[in-house]
C-alpha cells in the first residue's frame, strides 16, 4: 500500500459519510454531485508549490503565466479524467511580495488558458506570506450521468489503453507544457469505451495500480509496449516518473478493436496490458514479474 | 481606492465574460451559479497561512486542528453572508514536513467542525514544500434564487445593522474561535431582512465601504453606536482591525422596526447607521467627519 493513498483511505473512512447525492465520493480523479438528475457537476482541487512544481528559484525559473498555465492544466486533466467538460474555477494564491507584477503576469496566464477551454474564472484569494510561493485551483466542471468514467470499473479481460507517451517529463519540460486529454477524455466517454478512466500524474504504474485498487482486478503490463517520450526515456522512468498526464483507461475486450478503429486523434492510442482476476491489485510483467508498486515509487505529495 | 480591491477589480475587467448562470460573478462573497432555475448554488475559496493567520511558531502556537476550525469557518461566513447553507467543502494543504501527525490533526479538526454543518468534505489534496504552510479551502453552498444576499441592494435611507461586537479580535483569541453567523445569516435571507449583506473579516469600515461601492451609495455611520467586543477595544481598532466575522447588513428603512422586534437570537442586532445617496462611496460618522477608509486600513492580503 502507498502512503499517500492509505493516508486518504484511512482519512475518507474517518469523514462523516457523504449525502446521496455525491456520486462520486471522495477518492478518484473528482467528486461528482449530481444535484439534479442526469448530470454530475464534478469537483477538483490541485496546487503546484515553488521549487516542486515549477522552478522558482535557479537558472530558468518559471514564468508566472507558465505556473499559472500547469495549475489550470493539472486540473482540467482530473475532469478529463472523469469524461468530463471544465466549466469554472477559483484560485487560491500564497505570494511572497504580494507583487502586482507577479500577479498579473499570473492572471493574464489563467485568463488566456482558460480561455482556450470556456472555462470562467469566478473567484479567488490572494495573501501574503514571507514564507514559500504556492497556489491552488479548484475547478468544477460536468459530466452527463452515464458518461462518468470512473476508476473502479475495470474488469477481467478488459483491455488497458493509453494516449500518448510517457517518460522523461521534469527534463524534457513537458511537466510545464503538457496538453491535457480533454478532447480524448470526452471523445472517450462519449462513445462509452472507457469502463475506468485515471489520468498519469503520479507515474503510469502507480496509476495503473489505483484502477487495479479500486477495480478490485490484476494488470498484465506489457512493458515493452509503453510509448516512451523521448528515446532517452528509460522505461522504468517511463512506468514511475510521473506528470505524464497521460489517460489510462479499460476497454472492454470486445470493443478494443472498434477502438483503435475509430481513433480519431493525432496522438497515439497504446495498448498497455490486459486485466486479470489473477490477484487484486498486483501489476505483473508479460513474464509474470511483480511490479506492484513500492512506498517509494510514483510522484506523491511533491517530487 | 483599496489595493486589494483596486486590483481585483482591474482583474475581473481582463477575464473573460462569465457565462449567463453565473448569477453573481466574481466581487462578492461568493460566486453564484444557478444550474437550475430557482436555486443558486455558491462558490467560496478561503485560505490561512502559518504566522499570518495563526501563529504557528512562537509561545502558544495554534494546534492544527484550530487551524483547520478557522479555515473552514472562515469559509462558512462568506456562505453565511450570502445568505446560503453550506454543502460541501474541498481543501488543499501545503505542509512542510508531510507529517501524518500534523494531517490527521488537521483533518480530524475539519471533520468534526464540518459534521456541525452537515458539510461533506468531498477532495483535498496535499504537498509537501520546504517553505511555509498554509492551506486553502474550497466551500460549496447554496441559496434558493430569491433569497441571494449581494452586496449591492442598498438603497438610500436603508438601515445598516450589525451583528455581534467589534475589535479586539486577535488579543482576545477570537479570531481563532469565532463562530459563523450562518443560523443568523439563513434567518435574515429567509425573511427577507437583508437587502445587502456581507460579512465582516477586513474591518467593518472597509466592508461597509464595500456594500456602498457596489450599491452606489454613502453611508452616515453611528460610531459611537458600535458594540466593543471587549471595554479595552478602542473604536478606531473596531473599525480597522478585521476578523470579526460578523455580518452588516442593509435593511429597508420600513422594516427595521420589525426586525428588531422578531431578531430571535441571543447575539446583539445593532443599528450602526443611514446609507444615503449624498456622495456615493463615502462613509462619514454623524457629524460629518469623513471616515472612507484609506489604503491602509483593514485587513487585505494577510496581517
Amino acid at each position: 500500500m502507498l502512503a499517500e493513498d492509505q493516508f486518504y483511505d484511512n482519512l475518507f473512512r474517518r469523514l462523516p459519510a457523504a449525502p446521496p447525492e455525491v456520486v462520486v465520493p471522495p477518492g478518484d480523479d473528482c467528486a461528482g454531485v449530481e444535484f439534479t438528475p442526469g448530470t454530475v457537476t464534478l469537483y477538483t482541487v490541485d496546487q503546484v508549490a515553488a521549487d516542486v512544481h515549477y522552478c522558482k528559484t535557479g537558472n530558468s525559473p518559471a514564468r508566472p503565466e507558465e505556473v499559472a498555465r500547469k495549475l489550470l492544466a493539472r486540473n482540467i486533466s482530473d475532469i478529463a479524467a472523469m469524461g468530463g467538460r471544465p466549466l469554472y474555477c477559483l484560485t487560491a494564491i500564497v505570494q511572497q511580495n504580494g507583487e502586482d507584477k507577479w500577479l498579473n503576469s499570473f492572471f493574464g496566464g489563467l485568463a488566456d488558458y482558460a480561455r482556450q477551454f470556456g472555462i470562467a474564472v469566478i473567484g479567488g484569494d490572494i495573501i501574503t506570506s514571507p514564507d514559500g510561493e504556492n497556489a491552488s485551483l479548484t475547478l468544477i466542471g460536468e459530466v452527463e450521468s452515464r458518461q462518468v468514467c470512473r476508476r473502479n470499473g475495470a474488469e477481467e479481460r478488459d483491455i488497458l489503453f493509453a494516449t500518448g507517451s510517457f517518460g522523461n517529463s521534469f527534463a524534457s519540460g513537458w511537466h510545464m507544457s503538457f496538453q491535457p486529454r480533454y478532447e480524448e477524455g470526452r471523445w472517450l466517454a462519449e462513445n462509452g469505451f472507457a469502463k475506468a478512466m485515471i489520468d498519469v500524474s503520479d507515474g503510469l504504474l502507480l496509476d495503473a495500480f489505483r484502477i487495479c485498487r479500486a477495480s478490485g482486478v490484476s494488470l498484465i503490463l506489457d512493458t515493452a509496449s509503453i510509448p516512451l517520450r523521448s528515446d532517452d526515456a528509460a522505461y522504468q522512468q517511463a512506468l514511475t516518473e510521473g506528470e505524464d498526464y497521460e489517460l489510462l483507461l479499460a476497454v472492454g475486450a470486445d470493443r478494443a478493436e472498434e477502438l483503435v478503429r475509430s481513433w480519431p486523434f493525432d496522438i497515439p492510442l497504446t495498448q498497455l496490458g490486459t486485466f486479470s482476476a489473477h490477484k487484486p491489485s498486483v501489476i505483473e510483467d508479460a513474464r509474470g514479474n511483480y511490479l506492484a508498486p513500492a512506498e517509494n515509487i510514483g510522484y506523491q505529495q511533491g517530487l
